[in-house]
């Protein structure tokens, strides 16, 4: 850790000096609270010192980790460092912090310096930013556009997220077929600078219709006199606007590319995609999961009110209440079998566990084949007969495990019989509920990942109570 | 999705074809079962027709849809087209396919096409293979490489999963600083291509220390004249090969990269991340945590035996027994509280799934602060008092919540007041829980995404039922 803090001033390091420039700071406004007026100016003299540093040490940052700086700090922090941004960089490192922390620094922005902040960026850019900015201020940015990118802002405002529309960028650099290299790379010398990501030249027709990529790396090893028409290769990955973003992640997995044409309908260019943009996408979807599995709407801002957290949380803790009554009243049906056999209730919790669990694991497989691609009709079939084979194989093994338990502790046989049976069952209906779920939601279009579990241990915990109880009931009374 | 393979004669669109043809090929097979001599000759005709048409679709197929086609086959299948996959490309593939997948083709393939296969990848490719390689074949392959190489090899080799020098390889371009753009262009033109990803020239001094980097795109729009010093930009990134490929994923995340240079303690250039390895690194990583988070030890290949899919399963379940089985025993230590209110018995799911999943919200946000490096000594009691707070806010809403509930459903008014009780003591033992797992793991130096769930469960069930049916035998006996 220590080496390479060495090479790189880790952005942890500069965190550590910003909370101590502010905490100098701070020491500084207490004491002026109780202090002469000729210590006051001594006093006002440092913290003038202190905001400078900070501001000095911010400017040498990256947007990306004053971002990152900016999430780490409580409100109050967070906004003594963001005055101290410098106008012009206010709109990237916007694009770069959390959605949560991005309305805490909107809140305390006045309708003007949003509007600058926003001018400076790409029009897909401000697309990204458009849902968190007021109407007012999007009109005014709206207005100091050119025509062209007007038209570029409404399309990428038109594609909702989760596609390659709202991934894409319009920094491609479009090139005609019947030119040589040496027009080229005198066109070339004329932008000051070449986009980010710029690994190829998209070679187009009169009529803005993509026919094919020029590599820059071929550019550098050609012959000046060289055609484009002779040294261009075809797009073999062209994406639609429409695409949903994981298809543009998969290919730019599969295929390692650094970037992508976007065409419409007529095989026009519209845009391109950007591996940048891919990573972005992917990290934002973990992070969905790992938060859409935990039961949290979104994600949130470390130092968000108690209250504001709590309403995140609530929609799924509501919705696990309404499971968890349901099992309640499957066990109140059978009140008067535990009456009976008391055992039964310390049993409840095991058949019910190991059914959930079991059925888990048929789900996350299920949701990654489907996720890959890889269920077709027969392979569904094929993939059901060996969910409820292993079901089955799994059922039994515990079922006697489970079921040698009950009788060790219990000394009745017939208790362990039926635990043993309820093991088998439940297993065996975890798998069939475990596959279906999800195959289900992947049908209504809705994505599989986000809800399967929720209703698969609802269905788990109420029929492995049913089953146990019901096998129970049926048995040993 | 028809426009969309229209464009791309996509790779379902492939697959389809692959089993067409596979279908008739094992058709003729069965025919030929029954035949006379004259018609066998025949079909055997159509067979050979049948596996070249497929042979040419293949062909045609990108490596890593090739991968995808033989995932998606089950095994006697698979190997049949794994037949058809050309010498030359069999090394590429066996990198794309998925680890369980992989193990059955090397499994039907000889020691000298292993090798074969081996010798025609890079040498960082050679080491993501080496696991799966019998060691003889790994003998064979070393011998078969330049001093070079093998010094590469044993590098690539030296660093676990995991780490920067697991991601790295070694096609990166070196130059020096004192050259013109002219000589640099030259130098490029005689290679015949430039390696992937080659977004910038790495600058390096007689001793290999790396000096800068020299962007690809700079070069081209740059005077032949120029000098490199000149044109040159200081190395902001620069990885160490045991460093973390999560740190480095966060890196080329935050500063949209497409390759980094890696050094040694020395400064001397080791290697290169690029940003295809961060990708298939991001993707890996999310698919470790679906399925950790089922209780997966790995992927399965969808058509691998019932048997060793059941095996794959058994640890977790082994793992959530013990904890279900302790569970039980907490319940077990009042069975005459619950002989005497049966009511309590179906009521006890309610406490401890709650319980379980806001100890899991307060998991997830922890596990994801640990993993941007936004908790410190200050912020860590910050967030166990906002942590705190809210499981008192929750315990309190959802308290009465099931308070009444059960006052509802048995008409009792301390069963109900002790529901409300059990609620808010458990939500709060469950955030400090829920917390201090992570932040143990963290400590403890192992990764916080897994296993948190598991031991969270498992206390939080045992926790709520012992405070719910404790609170039962000390109020309502």
């Amino acid at each position: 850790m220590t080496q390479h803090e060495e090479i790189r001033p880790s952005v942890q390091e500069s965190l550590h000096r910003v909370i101590g420039i502010l905490r100098n700071y701070e020491e500084d406004l207490v004491q002026r609270a109780d202090t002469t007026e000729r210590r006051e100016l001594v006093t006002a003299l440092v913290r003038k010192q202190d905001l400078a540093e900070l501001q000095r040490l911010l400017d040498a940052l990256h947007p990306a980790d004053v971002a990152y700086v900016l999430e780490a700090l409580p409100l109050e922090q967070r906004l003594i460092v963001w005055e101290l941004v410098r106008a012009e960089r206010e709109g990237e490192i916007l694009l770069e912090v959390s959605d949560a922390v991005r309305e805490t620094l909107i809140a305390h922005m006045g309708a003007a310096e949003l509007v600058a902040a926003a001018e400076r960026l790409d029009t897909d850019e401000i697309a990204d930013l458009a849902p968190d900015l007021p109407r007012e201020v999007m009109q005014d940015v709206f207005k100091s556009l050119s025509a062209e990118e007007r038209e570029e802002l409404r399309a990428a405002l038109s594609f909702p997220e989760g596609t390659v529309g709202a991934l894409m960028d319009f920094d491609m650099i479009r090139i005609r077929d019947d030119v040589t290299v040496e027009v080229v790379l005198r066109y070339l010398r004329r932008l000051d600078e070449m986009p980010d990501h710029t690994d190829q030249l998209f070679v187009v027709d009169r009529e803005n219709r993509l026919k094919g990529l020029l590599p820059v790396n071929r550019v550098l090893v050609s012959e000046p006199e060289a055609m484009v028409v002779a040294l261009m290769v075809p797009a073999e990955v062209k994406l639609r606007p429409d695409e949903k973003a994981q298809d543009a992640a998969i290919a730019f997995e599969r295929y390692d590319l650094v970037s992508a044409a976007v065409v419409d309908d007529d095989e026009k260019l519209v845009g391109r995609v950007t591996v940048n943009a891919v990573v972005d996408f992917m990290r934002e979807q973990r992070e969905n999961e790992l938060l859409a599995a935990a039961g949290l709407r979104e994600e949130e801002d470390l130092f968000s009110s108690v209250w504001q957290s709590a309403r995140n949380r609530w929609v799924w803790l509501g919705i696990n209440l309404i499971t968890a009554f349901i099992a309640s009243r499957v066990i109140g049906a059978f009140e008067g079998t535990i009456a009976r056999i008391v055992a039964l209730a310390t049993l409840l919790p095991i058949v019910a566990g190991i059914a959930g669990n079991s059925g888990n694991q048929t789900t996350a497989l299920i949701i990654r084949a489907l996720a890959l691609g890889q269920i077709s009709g027969g392979n569904a079939r094929r993939m059901l007969a060996k969910e409820l084979g292993i079901a089955a194989l799994n059922g039994l093994l515990w079922g006697v495990v489970v079921g040698l338990f009950a009788f060790l502790i219990y000394h009745n046989v017939s208790l362990g019989l039926v635990m043993m049976g309820a093991m088998l069952l439940s297993l065996v209906v975890a798998a069939l509920v475990g596959m279906t779920i999800p195959l289900v939601l992947h049908k209504l279009g809705r994505d599989p990942a986000l809800g399967s579990t929720v209703l698969l241990t609802a269905t788990t915990d109420s029929m492995g109570f049913f089953i146990f109880l019901g096998l129970a009931t049926i048995f040993l009374l």
